[in-house]
């Protein structure tokens, strides 16, 4: 009776480029990037995983490897991995995937992650319009609980889970993607109204072979040529789970996935020590390299059994997720919440995203008040692990929308209390997250309230 | 030394109609709503309400009450109430006012509730474009416990909350809100984008002496007159709070409440047995009577030390809230995911607002499979405690919202399993909620894939 | 369509004494005490209690009403009930009742609650030899929060729930509980080891007519005699459930009760607004008056099916419990810790009486370095949410028991820094416990390292 | 700026036998067991360990190396690490060490662990008189789970921590231990209560220079033998922490250790995958190889600041602690209880173990209906993370003490149900723990019930 160490499966070795690994990486979604490994259904094996820039961002002193990124390269997936049952027979398309994760954490000697905000004309965040500049924190592990020395003053423990997990599409899942993705990049800026600053944000991730890396299918080929131009963009989370970054998938969840094509090709990258809902710096997790232990389960036609498709194919259907039972969990939140009028006074119709972008804002005006520059809290928001919930969808024109925050990640008081705001030894956290220049043209949104 | 029962400040009479109140109700914010009460800081008092409707919702066999019903007449709140500081000094534009719910519940011998959608041309919901018909469910409370006749199968805890809890606003706030909500109502045709069906609700609700009930500004005099027209509608949650339908709001929370006029006039109703994260079907908590005991506090100076102001002026602000440490907690929850691709497929930006209905449609169809009918699932997402999340919102075009179920509201166990979904006894709940046709002529959406 | 009130099946009334009530109260454990009541299975009905006294406690300055206590009047209970089926049969011998606590708290009106220790010579408590003297303090409460003028500084929600609920022993039960007790009352002397100075408080609480209220027993006639001398006092939990003080039986729990005698008679008292595990003091949680909305179910032939019973007889059972969903919960918990080494610094072998001792005398001793008199501490431990564990039972000679406590019922940070304990406003928790002097001369227990 | 990985101070090579490793181990408490490492206060360390038998125990099929196993040299622990603060002054006697869990696991590559029961007389168990067989089970990790091959039908996510974490006694207090001890060890038959049956498990763990292992003092020279014969086993828990067998001593968890050498001379070992409160089996918990994290922090003169000592010396003192954010957390239990009456129905006082063990049986009885052997049962819940709770202490002459189950680790619906215990597939749960003969003489505790 041998013990029951998992296999591991897939190794990366982070002194090599994403490039250079013995089992390639890819960092794009197309059925034709070959599983590199199998697994079978019951099986405990181990995948390790790169950061989602493969090594770009640096723990250094400067933001510039932040400014200057070519996103054209993210995100640096493991796999894919074809799974089969135990008689040998693939997942096949219109199965279920049932991906149990038993373990995850950061690779053992590269304890450490980031968490950033993109220039606005590079990427940008949700806030952009706000915080234009390329911020930078870095953030060190001691086992469960990070802390960072740009963002002093807390300390806590992460509910770690991969960003990413998806299986691949197929080919006619892939170009319903690119249809309808290729037409709000064309049309987009007739129907836009989140807040218009943001229109500077890329509207869609559209297929580009630059940057692209697609595992085993060979650079200078015609194929290559071929799936890099239809290949998508991992960015976005889509019918394939993807790039759902729901920061309670961690130990012991359990995710449904369609399968689109034979083998079910599953990969998985984008791990996140710690992630608050939204991530709204968009770099906005801890990102970190990692590894997780899986285990897959084969439902035999458990699309169709368990998944409604909603939309015009069978093929536009999202996972379903299980939350494990092992989490910090806290006692004590504050809450902000936001409602659907934007920072200029202006009514907006039912929208969670305006709503939630006014939460974001008023906590993080509230925070500013403890000794923290706004650049912190923000920063801090898209990683500690907060709740943004919809609160109200229905009461017009006004949506409600919550950010929760756990008081007991701070090592203050943070509530409102009789006496003032707490001044003195705590009234500013140095140093402060590390900071480019912003030298675009773009408005920057300003509040007008503040300003008086 | 005396025992320390709450003082009831407001006590309602459910034999009495809403206007005929000792007390009387109001059901509009405005300034010169005079206060029908005062109580002191740290004083501890039990206010009473009625249901949001005032009772015209019935515990009977028929769905007709809610097709028919008149909404110029929502929420019913009782208050306003004056908040003196120990010194009988009241509480002053500026200052925040802390609210501790110690405690709060149905109203003795009134221990039911409902969850409602309205009709498609009179209110609608969420999903009116899926559901036009106006559909009600009957909940009995056994304790802590709702259980409905209409949706068999499920029991669980309430979470019990105010759904609404605001102070008055200033005539400057109240103009604030008339002048932004009208140009929606004007406009916003021109600017919709939110799964267009859906501007067949009403896009704003504007003030309307329709209905309209004032407190102690007595009908028929000028000042009523006045005073009908400008007062704002409860319906949308708006910077004094009001109805924010935060379904953690339950025993031992605080909310930290703006103080725009003496006194603060503080008012609350709309009480929840339990609702879910969006309230998606409208009418869409366990509705019920029921009464809050509370605790005030007054933080002098309170919005300029902890509140930022968030648009043009200083009145843009929203209160803060703590939750309490008393909920009925779940360990496993199922999580349906959805990206903002609407149901006819085509890509939207960033719009968690569509995500979330997808999600909330995912989730539907999925318990469909278990032996309910939509409607009762629809219902029952509404008022059970269940969890609405932005998980992602900066990963372009899509942004990912997740709906949360606990597992243990049902007595079937509900997640994938590699047999087939069990049929047999529990294939059909039956009896269904109760429901009444739509004879209206707006189009309704169907699901195409669900279709072929 | 009725709504569902619980039906009030027993009514108190506070301004009369536990034998002036409507329907009588009993204060023993005997088959013959008649039911007062009937309830069928499913029912959902109310029963009110007075406090475990019956009003000899009071809401005054003074702890001599505890020093005099006539402790032979304890526990009146409300009950018995006959349990039926929907068809009227009633329970039987060998059945199993599963009560669902749906509902439960203190009586409206009524909302306040004592902690106390008795005198050393009239009922003691677990540290009687330590602090001999009758104590109390008197909590109101505010909703779910409760708070002593008598202990400053603390205030927490409470897990309110009944210290007693069993069902009546059959004749052949009652005369096993009578013979074993007798026994240890006889022979306890020669065979006593826990701490010899427990030796003090009363051995067992053997039958005596003193102070019995005996229900539809008439008084004066032969029956209550004979009764009289065979019923069992309530004070120690038995086979029947009866005084099991379990602190987390609060709302959504359930109780399967073994059935000795037809009908059940389920009685219920001694109503806990909160309890500290192991009751330490004796008089020991929040003791109040209180109500419980109840469901029934009988589980036919469930003691042989889930019960086996492990003693002499199949009457040698232990009821089984559910704890339900809904309680407050606290993150954060400082741990002390007992071995079975006593004051003295003598080895007892595995013995988790003195571990805890130990235990409970440590938290003392380091809570009252924050302010509080050790006999605030001791009535603290008693009556808040502190869970006993028992860790280690195995490794000879030392049994290890923990005290875990809430860190969040204190308005100070308890835990140990690096900087001393915090002097100055906090020092002295004033006022202190009410206290009677001792009079008596039993030796009271010293901590030598203490003296030094 | 590096990444903060953990510095590995002592590792551990499972190929090598315990007195083999690079930094000598020990299995005795003495204050001149030299320290074979340095750690410095703030430092982030990583200290490795055999588990508690070095090896005695494999992964095979046979239950004989568990009964005939040598228990003289157990346990084996890693140490003594000598802890500086800043400055490289030690810790000094009269200090409080804080040591802080940031991390803790299986050895990579050795994720397995057991359970066990020792035969009768070779160590026994807390039920050794009604088990005193010895038994064996192995457990298997995926990720945060366990599973038995031997215990089918039950998996769930561990709760590891340290059985064994605690400084080095100074000679005074270790004259105390052994003095104390000694005196039980020769008079305890005389004074013996605890089901007279378990007497005949030894009584102490006396020091014995058989199967001593002492780090670096050197076998064959004086100073060993007159070590050996002083130091005391690490069996029992005592006043330096050592084996407190805390179950919820996991991630985040904090321990304040009393300093009685200079440097501390901190040692761990005993892991835990997993155990339930109490450690029933003895060999009790998922006994496993491991690794803690650790970060060390000095409390100057914390011992008198914050630790009252009980008993007839300064040293007479208990560590503190504090449990950590991160655990599996379970919101539905069973609980079973046992009152202070023996399997002979005879009555003790109070007696805490007593009426543990009789839950401990009740709980074995109740679960060997679904399926389960009762030896199976006893390991599960040796080491399963159920609770064990003093419930009441206080309520003459039963003590009440509790344990709650949580239902999740099952496959199967385990509570009472009004239907029969399900029979069928899930009837016996096959195959059975390993099981060794017990040849011994003793008597064995019959259930006379349960024999009718």
């Amino acid at each position: 009776m041998a013990p029951q160490t998992p296999r591991l499966v897939i190794p990366v070795d982070l002194k090599k480029q994403p490039w250079e690994q013995e089992l390639p990486l890819h960092n794009r979604w197309h059925p034709q990037i070959p599983p590199v490994v199998e697994v079978k259904q019951g099986e405990f094996f181990r995948v390790e995983m790169v950061d989602w820039t493969g090594g770009l961002i640096c723990d250094n002193d400067s933001a510039s490897d932040v400014k200057f990124i070519d996103l054209s390269t993210v995100h640096y997936l493991s796999g894919p991995i074809k799974v089969l049952d135990e008689d040998g027979v693939p997942a096949k398309p219109g199965d279920l995937l049932a991906v149990e994760i038993c373990n995850l954490g950061p690779l053992p000697g590269d304890e450490w992650g980031y968490t950033a905000t993109f220039d606005r004309e590079n990427g940008g965040g949700f806030l952009t319009d706000h915080f234009p500049c390329a911020t930078k924190a870095i953030w060190y592990f001691e086992g469960i609980y990070a802390y960072s020395p740009h963002i002093p003053g807390v300390r806590f423990p992460g509910l770690t889970h991969p960003g990413i997990i998806g299986t691949a599409p197929s080919k006619e899942l892939l170009d319903i993607w690119n249809e309808r993705e290729n037409e709000v990049e064309e049309n987009g800026l007739k129907s836009l109204k989140l807040c218009e600053v943001l229109h500077t944000r890329p509207l869609a991730n559209l297929p580009s072979p630059n940057g692209c890396l697609l595992g085993k299918v060979e650079k200078g080929t015609v194929e290559w040529e071929r799936v890099a131009k239809e290949a998508a963009r991992t960015i976005p989370g889509r019918e394939n789970g993807g790039n759902c970054d729901i920061k309670n998938l961690s130990k012991g969840s359990k995710i449904y996935l369609p399968v689109f094509v034979e083998g079910a090709n599953l990969s998985t990258g984008d791990m996140h020590f710690s992630q608050g809902d939204g991530e709204v710096s968009f770099c906005g997790a801890i990102e970190m390299s990692g590894f997780l232990e899986l285990k897959c389960e084969i439902i035999r036609g458990g699309m169709k059994e368990y998944l409604t498709p909603m939309g015009p194919t069978p093929l536009h259907v999202n996972p379903i997720f299980e939350i494990g039972p092992v989490e910090p969990r806290f006692s004590e939140w504050l809450v902000f919440e936001g409602i659907s009028v934007d920072e200029s006074g202006r009514q907006h119709y039912l929208d969670a995203s305006v709503a939630y972008k006014r939460a974001v804002l008023n906590a993080i005006d509230y925070l500013s008040k403890f000794g923290y520059s706004k650049e912190q809290v923000y920063l801090l928001l898209s990683c500690c692990p907060c709740e943004g919930r919809i609160s109200g969808i229905v009461d017009s024109p006004n949506a409600v929308v919550t950010l929760a925050i756990p008081t007991a990640i701070f090592d203050q008081d943070i509530r409102p209390k009789s006496r003032k705001v707490p001044v003195g030894p705590r009234l500013v956290k140095k140093p402060d997250v590390l900071k480019c220049t912003y030298d675009g043209n773009l408005p920057i949104t300003r509040n007008p309230a503040a300003s008086t």
